[in-house]
């Protein structure tokens, strides 16, 4: 079998400039010395052994994508076409730049540091982390890692978030501004220190700004399977009262558009909506819905980068990026001072 | 550090017994020698190696899920509801029988067999294969595979596919027994050997069955993103003559439906739209889209299972597992003789 060594004695380079342009890390060598490795690995047929290598460098450069199963959260990592477009963004970041992604989910601290230590991970990505035991655990990994959208307030976190308040905000207000006053604010189980919260206190703060006084029994958590969301468009259709919602994630302002239509209640003849994460669904209900815009893919995508700058040691801007939203106007949201 | 030498010895079994443990495998340990050995893994805060064990046993437990990269498919593998839940059923049954999930898009053959040595995988599972050279490295991968949705002929390919001709035969002789005789046959580009092609042949013997002439202008293929789909429908709203379309994925249905809709024309009042997958989004469109139901997550669950009886040498009933389908009425079909 051909070895790294092998390789750089015939191109008269360092194992490690080999092994530089193998992995993908081609930046640190020449253009013309790239094409040459790159010539003699394909007419020797190299293969690096990941394996041999783990061993000997103790990290394995596979990076952990790993969700947390809670009672709410059964592992459930992909079907929402949130979490299918970033995990697409760090399977193309990682494959870029010579590493590997693991897909996993874990019951509890215990299981991921078994993981960790099993494959020598390299690092891991985190949604859904809140400050509890499971992430004194992540914390004690002693691995780099990125959390998802976290608001954990701690110094040796690295997080990849997004303006959720100000999200939570810019769509209260847009259904402020066309009239609406009884605007229910509809989500997953809202927990401490996570997403819902901040787009809470963002709902809460446009109300403000129009003297509507906060009514908790406006807001109702439901899980955002499409079942669920019919269940609660037939309840918020009894609510004549409501005219406007807000609901947390396009997948569950969707199912509330289907539940509301089967109970005759039409969006936004009757009803204005507006959802959250601008995702293809929006353009394939009907009427289309009006949301708030996030970059999912990005946010994978700036996950892995966030890591290989921790596994590089390079110097950091932020050690939290926090991703801009904006209003997308469609149609599902009715000007009701034009009536 | 403690080893399974260890583990072994304090509870006087072989290590091959607290390795099936390990890695839950226990079904062939009695339960109560699992409580036992678990319970000494657990005091002694024990996790294998895998990639020691990689080395030694030459393989890594780790199940690569593949795409292939081509033209037509830029390596997306997520954003499709399908997909995602398809990778949701997978990672299940990998985490529940000791094994490990690596995700990854790769160009040829070439890459797919670096793959393979980098990390010693144990098997692949791959989507949107044809008999060509990349098909003909898989063969010579020397691991198991499981492919997905193949029409491959060939004795030694495993395959979890689908009834795919019987669905778009289901799919077109609803639309012709509820008066239709003009229908569209939208799909992304038919290939030789794909499921397309299959569900295609279903649509033309429904025709046939019902005296119908196969008109090859009624086949449009499109790429299966939204704004693609959207375009499709403008063009279709402009053939009042076409009363009924079967679109070969929901998510092409619902992008038709939405550019149908931007004409004017109205699902079902104008024009009866059948889908094909059953995926979510056929409850979250206005009207509600009839389709052709399969269980991707069961698809993922299959395969693996079918990686594992290869792993085990466990005979096999049938190197081809075709799964059912059946036709689910929703909202977007009008019964033309009822006018």
């Amino acid at each position: 079998m051909v070895t790294l060594k092998d390789i750089a004695a015939e191109a008269g380079v360092s194992i490690t400039t080999v092994s530089n342009v193998v992995h993908n890390r081609s930046s640190r060598v020449s253009p013309e010395l790239v094409a040459k490795i790159r010539s003699i690995i394909d007419r020797e047929h190299y293969v690096p052994s990941m394996t041999a290598r783990t061993l000997v460098n103790d990290e394995s450069y596979i990076i952990g994508v790993i969700s947390h199963i809670t009672p709410q959260n059964i592992g459930s990592t992909m079907s929402d076409p949130f979490l299918g477009s970033f995990v697409e963004g760090i399977e193309f970041r990682t494959r870029e730049e010579g590493y590997f992604l693991m897909i996993r989910s874990v019951e509890d601290a215990r299981a991921l540091e078994s993981l960790r230590r099993s494959w020598k991970l390299s690092g891991v990505i985190l949604t859904g982390v809140f400050e509890d035991d499971f992430f004194a655990g992540v914390r004690n990994l002693g691995i780099p890692f990125v959390l998802i959208d976290s608001y954990i307030d701690a110094p040796d976190v690295y997080n990849i978030g997004l303006e959720d308040e100000k999200g939570g905000y810019l769509a209260t207000k847009h259904l402020l501004e066309n009239g609406h006053r009884v605007i229910a604010f509809a989500s997953p189980s809202i927990r401490a220190g996570g997403v819902v919260e901040q787009r809470l206190i963002g709902y809460k703060r446009a109300l403000k700004e129009y003297g509507v006084p906060f009514d908790p029994s406006l807001v109702y958590t439901q899980e955002i399977f499409v079942e669920e969301g019919k269940r609660l468009g037939h309840k918020l259709a009894a609510k004549p009262e409501i005219t406007g919602i807000f609901a947390s994630a396009d997948i569950l302002a969707a199912g509330i558009m289907t539940g509301l239509r089967e109970k005759g209640v039409l969006v936004p003849r009757d009803k204005s909506i507006i959802g959250f994460d601008d995702n293809y669904l929006c353009r394939l209900t009907n009427p289309c819905l009006t949301t708030i815009h996030q970059d999912a893919e990005q946010k994978g995508y700036l996950a892995v980068d966030m890591l290989l700058s921790q596994f590089r040691n390079e110097p950091l801007a932020e050690r939290s990026v926090i991703l801009p939203v904006t209003l997308i106007e469609r149609e599902s949201v009715r000007n009701l001072n034009k009536q």
